[in-house]
């Protein structure tokens, strides 16, 4: 294992894409006549809010060589992001496109365009081996694992990240549209979570890994069949009822949630993760990095974007100095 | 031949999508924020063109399952076009994108979605036959031969112009981004055009369907070659030097254009053809319905949208009476 | 129109393939265990019956770069047959198989390996423009426009044929397992048949094309449809019942059959075609070219190959001389 | 990890084709008229090679639904082997075939027909756990991971076996003609080896997975990465030099060879590693295991076929017996 400097804190493989969201909402999207364009895709939305608490963050992906494609590596530029382990697509490929539909905050929907997307031709050949190297945690995001040849990059730099002892943190984030069957899935999301130390997702994500061989469902469960393999912290989300954490050393501890005014439900997981990371990457207590991730969701849902509703450090320890906590 | 009551002047067939325009315009669209809905896809923007002039139209297409579909749906039906030959995909389809960049007038572009697109989804047996049997004409897009089975579905709504004497006009409308390769493109748009009777498209677009047998570049070669086959009109349209009407009875018009303030050039095309037609189709001289064609133009042109903007009979009639004809 | 020394008298366009016929006969084929190699594939056997009876011939297709892609090159050339309108594949294709097995004379069936052939990959721009210049006839194979590029190819070729004077048969050989459907299959078979000047096919094949506008089922109306095109003849094959020729003249000519030991029905129809059109082609009546047809046909399915077994011109006239010709 | 008794000594999974050797031997392909009809593909020849020697083998796999799938079926049933882990394709999908051409002993080639094969559409949920349940060993090989949906099968089948505790052994077999790249071959032969408790392949093949992070390519350092898996002993073959063994404990073999008259090389690998395999699940000596899997290869390598020239237990003894091992 080779021990390099680890001068960036994390570094996200996969997509980043364009967020349209609706501004005429609380209504259907087909009465709805403008859009506005935001910076969007699980692993964007973590490393901006990473980025945006201070964090030194890194990027793998593939873009669109095209005008979204360009407007998102100019975000990431401007957010601090090291973009070196971007690379543009040549092949006529589009940026992902998810439309949103507000028609309350209990009825949010998305129409995606995943077809023909530039991320998911990410070619393993492309995964930037110093930037893994040269941090301390790779997060991972499991859509993708969708399609070759993105899917074998991510294997690849897992295998980069075991060589230079980076940890992996792996985001379920399963969206079945770009996937062939629930079963393909969990083929692969079983793979990688195998060599994952942090692992988060919520009940149905865990259920659809475990379906493949009939196992159990419950959480404890769950929880230690990866800490078996290489896991320390496993999380699992239940909507509405908040999230439990597992770590290997046996603590089990239960999120509350900060009262908030909710706009709409996008983003929570995103905004969840990147502030729970940013206090635990730190050396922080499960108990208090999921306050953190709380507040950070709570922020974020009662704004019109995800990625630009991203608290800075001051934003986000006003809010958890000032906020409600219900747990 | 089957001879039925003609109650429809004309029935389109192709595509039907969405055009995106920038709101933050001169400016490359990466600094675009917000983006304005309208339906697009040149046979839908021609039918509603004449169907704001007042012709009964129809259409005949594939729609997809979502809320962009559903919205262009409602727009044909707010504007008076029989969609009974519309159909919804079921196989998750999406609707064309459009995004226009409008940097100046004379530089615009236009970034696509055209990736598992509904309207190419069309099948040979959902053709709507009794649509076509009451039709006076048939307007058959390029765009539709891209691929099966809308390729297959175009070529038996010719066999249904046929058999019920129904007049075809064939819109070139080439689009590169869909197809394998020229020479594919040419071998269809030949076998299109030889059952058309009036056929308008840019010199370019002709001269990709000589190229397959090197044949000449001369627009008075190119017409005659129709006029051989079935075509009584030839409209070969070049730029800004205006376009060039031929007549199997040896006709030779050249058109002339209206001064207007151009915002964008999209949609130019599209308003000169409903306007054109719908001048021609009740029996306008090719000189005068070429001046329709021309209005219009100078009107859509001169606006944010091509949809949207295709005006009413009073407008059009407006700009012929108090517009400078410059020939 | 192009005027050229006409030199070929035909020249064929489709898949040349390989047969591996059973040698232990009689039995399914799980208990067949060794297999003989012939050239197959229906433009194939035609063109080669036709350089047997001594006709000036020429083959433009496409070959796998492989032992079997040379093999076949090779029986061509010794054959006599001008190879030059012959290309070799380069990405990896494979060359059409088709396994044979005789239960009985009545219980004859095909393994086919149809993917990825060689065959289907014949590009637009291979087509050999100067062999169809030199040639009479161009012999057209329904098969080959199961698939782009080789559909692309035909119309091509067509478009040559129509440039050159060359006349065009189409043979309408369809086969199932290499088509989307019969619907798209009609649609294709109906754009070349408008183009052709004798059309051969059987019943079930004319009905396959006249279903896509619910069109009549009977032989005079089917001639008669595509006499209204471009055809001067129109056979139609009903099986074990025989043939009828229609001629745009108003004949109509009931074919017998000789009588023979019947091996297998594999290559009735190839042979039947080239005895025929060596006839026609010289000017034989329909009546002759017919019983010519018949007497090959007779001789082949008494044999174990299909291009092995085409008579030579001696063969074929004693067997017309001497043979029992049942009508 | 549950247990359960363990009747069957080893269950393959992977591919079962047709071997179609030529009869005519010594010229190229194009010469050879007959070919004869055998069994074949790597796991299928291990697994009779295992059933001829006496050992309870099972086979998980899936076959056309032609005359080539049923033959292969019978003949597995016939050489006593467990098959009710074999599906039946309702898609189409052929039978692989080899033709396998012999010039002389050094030169041999195959001509490989692996489009659309029934073997790689063998589903995830189509791997019949009970039959890895009650095996002491699962086969897996290598070619059954190039392609979705087997490549998920394979996955399966190693959980499967990781939750009754059947050990794995892998068989590389790697086959660049159904690969989109060596990189993407590397991913899934690492993903897999990770889980494997016995590992056999060239030093070619392991070159090929080692390229992918840029490792060393000495055996020692190849078999002592697998060993920090689950590996308990690595067989790397250096082609005309023999094989090398390495075990988990230090162990380091090297195999000779028996002199035979060679006819072809073709099945030289898979008798080698059935006879291996035999005398290693009844707990021989790395020393002894070689000899048996030499003298087997010695032995196929002198016949027309692979499959149905594997040895009894008797023929094989008595190779061992009498001939003579070269060190």
């Amino acid at each position: 294992m080779l021990r390099i400097n680890k001068t960036t804190d994390l570094v996200a493989i996969g997509r980043a894409c364009i967020d349209l969201n609706a501004n005429e909402i609380h209504r259907p999207m087909e009465q709805t006549m403008t859009f506005t364009k935001y910076v969007g895709g699980s692993p964007a939305n973590i490393a901006i809010g990473l980025a945006r608490l201070g964090m030194n963050v890194g990027f793998i992906g593939k873009l669109a060589n095209d005008q979204m494609g360009r407007f998102i590596h100019q975000y990431f530029v401007e957010e601090g992001i090291d973009t070196k382990g971007i690379v543009t697509d040549h092949t006529g490929a589009v940026t992902g496109l998810a439309f949103t539909e507000i028609i309350s905050p209990s009825e949010c929907s998305i129409l995606m365009y995943r077809d023909n997307v530039a991320d998911l031709l990410l070619n393993s050949s492309e995964v930037n081996e110093e930037l893994i190297a040269q941090s301390k945690w790779l997060l991972v995001s499991g859509t993708a694992l969708a399609k070759s040849p993105s899917r074998e990059a991510v294997f690849v730099a897992l295998d980069y990240a075991k060589k230079y002892d980076t940890k992996v943190v792996f985001d379920l984030d399963y969206r079945p549209y770009t996937w062939e069957s629930d079963r393909e899935t969990a083929v692969y999301y079983n793979l990688v979570a195998e060599k994952c130390h942090l692992i988060i997702g919520t009940r149905e994500e865990f259920d659809m890994m475990e379906a493949l061989l009939q196992e159990s469902h419950e959480d404890e469960v769950t929880a230690q069949k990866w800490f078996d393999y290489s896991a320390d912290v496993v999380i699992i989300k239940h909507g509405g009822k908040g999230s439990i954490a597992y770590s290997k050393e046996g603590e089990k501890v239960q999120s509350g949630i900060y009262e908030t005014a909710v706009l709409k439900t996008f983003g929570a997981g995103d905004s969840y993760a990147s502030a729970f990371l940013y206090q635990y990457l730190q050396g922080g207590s499960l108990e208090d990095s999921m306050k953190y991730g709380s507040a950070s969701a709570s922020i974020v849902i009662s704004k019109h974007s995800c990625s630009d509703a991203m608290p800075t450090l001051e934003e986000l320890e006003s809010k958890i100095m000032q906020g409600t906590y219900i747990k």
